[in-house]
């Protein structure tokens, strides 16, 4: 029989200890599940950019229980839950819209809990940790075969605090469209996916261009970009417009860093208008 | 049956692969073991940092084998050595007071030995990676099942070298205690416990405040602060005393840097008073 | 019976999911697999450094499945391929030199494969992320019994782009011998073996003196270094030259950083000679 995987997803940095002990902890509790650290490096309190990292990663993966804190409200009124999707995995973090993220690609919240049973937290629970006290503990009883509904009350799933993920916006000619991550290449990744621009524009067709700047503006920031398949169909260090991996638009830099190169940071809306 | 756990702690860095090689050479001799990762991201040759995340995370784990390198001292004539604790943990290490931080938390020192026998190394031993060439086969080869005593000599415990974490000192009127490390959030740890504290001035109440500031200074640098027991009793931006989530006394910036906001590093001297 | 073991290498980072999806999807087709990270950290599109880190690895490590992904060419035609060494170890990624960099300390090429066949890819090859939609699910299939010959046509190894790892070169009473790498600690790794000094001076004494600089360069940056057992034989931040725990020529601080002290990067050419 397969071993049941648990991932964990946190700001707390690879420096700390703090996400190797949450590891102990499940290994106490669970110790023949799978643990699988998918970052520890989201920015501190970023909770837009966890969602976003769980929505690319969570559909790669097996059915599993996903332990995710970003989580600036810790100590605070916001709900330690855990969410279950039409895909069957389970998610457990705080109620800050962070679990949500990947809500759309996983089929869809099906039952939300809020995590209460004392018998299944540590003993002690601190009011800055509850990723060692409450999450880590949680998803490991769960992948240890604790049903759902021991943990704590059924939550009404439309009290939850929605995905952080925005999505563009139609505009005359175009699309309005906000940087939602920079990735370690520089990668700057759109709210847009490819789909949303094929269902403003059509499918971009061979020689396809765009023009893209700070939505908005006077026009002087435009910049025009080809849309390429891949990376290699622009010379090194030249810019692109691209469908990355996993169906969202990007632009990138042939064998270059885009947001140095461009000036571009996460938050920005852009305009994207096909010429 | 439960697999045993091998942790490991270095300042390796995440960027090389000598962590990973020391997981490898792991695997060749107890492929049944558990292995995590603690941190690999210490400061380099910072024994204190290393003895610190030790006191911080071998308590949340179960009772394992732990290799931990911070060894500025590695091809001199510093003793390798195992120590077992109370609770029934091997550390293993260089002996340079690392392995002895979290002595106080796992019931002592109990016995200690020197890794000598060779048929417990790595066939050629070098003289600067003794990560990969003692401590991780001395530990493999604990957790496959060899008694310690195996591994070298007794060593009496009272020639090791003591632990680095110092205490903290009463003062007229408070106590002086010196910042023991700023995590990756900006937090600053310092030396005194909360049953420090507590022992010193009583238990704080509902609306505490201190202050805290250079030791021994002229009182100009002090500050006034609110001890509260999450972040979230003071504004965001707002900086607090608290108990971490292990039971010791911190600086705090709600969602915010207190390290850089009040411009504090590792190593200095603090007075705390009570108001 | 033991686990097979799938180790990973890339230049993904450790902030950005990617690795993990790697290592998720691993676990769908292989969850009796030991997974290893050797490092995520290499920098960004540098074969070199890849291939040089899977020379120092692999020899420590269990025969094995190797995916290694730095593949500045991705979505290009360069080839995806899976070489067979010597010692039964498989190494899987493109076909850029990476995976021959260690070649020679596997007992060289055996056989290598083009991975075409679409039913050991995911269903949806993407042009920008082959680590995870080809080159994790071929040694993942491989780790769980698929015969290498079954993911693709056989290659001419002599096809092969070579090892990107230079050699020294003999100059009038020298060496000239690059940097190909700077670790964590600021130690400076060359192109020359120990092995290449002894065959070229002689085995080092005790008390042996070099002058080392930049090569071809009017003397003016040399500098007198001992060679040294080890970093204890000189004085905490003196510099000295030292044959590293891989059998590598290196340049050293005791408990200091040696590039940076001596202004030292990857790519110069140094000159090497005996006094």
């Amino acid at each position: 029989m397969t071993r049941p995987l648990v991932t964990l997803l946190t700001d707390f940095g690879v420096r700390d200890p703090s996400a190797a002990i949450c590891r102990g902890v499940i290994f106490r509790i669970a110790p023949g599940a799978e643990v699988l650290d998918l970052t520890h490096e989201v920015r501190k309190f970023a909770i837009r950019d966890g969602a976003l990292m769980l929505w690319s990663a969570l559909p790669y993966l097996p059915v599993g229980f996903h332990v995710a804190v970003v989580d600036p409200g810790v100590g605070t009124s916001r709900r330690p839950i855990a969410v279950r999707m039409g895909r069957g995995d389970i998610l457990v973090g705080p109620d800050n819209g962070l679990l949500l993220g990947p809500a759309d690609r996983l089929g869809g919240v099906d039952v939300a809990i809020e995590l209460v049973a004392p018998e299944y937290r540590l003993p002690v629970v601190s009011t800055s940790f509850h990723g060692r006290d409450i999450f880590a503990p949680a998803a490991a009883h769960l992948a240890a075969g604790v049903p759902l509904e021991a943990l704590g009350p059924w939550l009404d799933p439309a009290t939850l605090v929605p995905s952080p993920l925005p999505a563009p916006r139609s505009i005359a000619g175009g699309l309005a469209t906000e940087i939602v991550y920079v990735d370690t290449f520089g990668n700057v990744k759109l709210s847009a996916l490819a789909t949303d621009l094929v269902a403003a524009f059509g499918p971009p067709g061979p020689g396809a261009v765009f023009d893209i700047g700070p939505a908005g503006g006077d026009g002087d920031g435009m910049r025009r970009l080809p849309w390429a398949a891949t990376f290699g169909e622009v010379g090194p260090g030249q810019p692109l417009l691209y469908e990355d991996s996993y169906g969202r638009v990007c632009l990138g830099v042939n064998q270059g860093n885009a947001a140095e190169r461009l000036g571009l940071v996460t938050g920005m809306e852009l305009e994207l208008r096909p010429v």
